[in-house]
């Protein structure tokens, strides 16, 4: 069951950069800094009303944010969906055929359990599932 | 002054195609479809909590939509954040040195006044700023 959509996470070549027309233009206040080392990304997390929006930065060439800004250029990168039983919700995507990046969940940003949706299922979007903290 | 994320656009090959993830997959209902002529598209809409998602199809070979799929694949195409004042916003971001595609608000779907933000001033992001309605 979709609770809501807990972030839209926006690549950046560089979150100081990206942060002035949130702060400034948009007026957005940024809450929450996490570095994400299983993704090698700094995040910087800024609220509007239920949703947050998520900057992310590489911090390797290797990150996939890093990759993909060099071949993508800035830009949105993936939907996040609060669910309130990921598994659940992952078991009934694999049924219905949705190729999953992640079978299983594993540990983001905030601790929460996450798990990625390939964009070949889902119209080109990366889509990320979430379950809070608290509700497992 | 931003209230919350309005919508999240996304752009497709067939409303009637990317429609069945929504609904079959994350369960979200479409709840209403609007064709914005000026636009050349149509819109299909889905709300979850405060957000919606907003599926876009080109009606057009010359439709914005249906070159963005063209040149970049189906996916994300903007994020709209709503405003109590678009005009005030539109004034902050002019003199802040922010390119706007549209420096005064139109009528989009909903009847909603709406201006889009350029992409070079918000790192790599297609941003609509929407006005309801009720709101003057």
């Amino acid at each position: 069951m979709l609770k809501k959509i807990d972030h839209i996470g926006i690549a950046t070549k560089s979150i100081a950069e990206a942060l002035p027309f949130y702060t400034k233009s948009l007026n957005l206040e940024c809450t929450h800094t996490e570095e994400v080392a299983s993704e090698k990304v700094n995040t910087a997390f800024l609220p509007l009303g239920e949703v947050n929006i998520e900057l992310l930065e590489g911090t390797d060439p290797e990150s996939p944010i890093t990759k993909y800004v060099e071949k993508r250029g800035e830009g949105i990168h993936h939907i996040c969906y609060q669910v309130d039983d990921i598994n659940a919700t992952l078991a009934q995507m694999k049924e219905q055929g949705i190729k999953l990046i992640n079978e299983e969940p594993k540990r983001g940003a905030h601790n929460k359990l996450v798990a990625f949706v390939h964009p070949k299922s889902t119209g080109g979007i990366l889509i990320e599932l979430s379950q809070d903290a608290g509700d497992h």
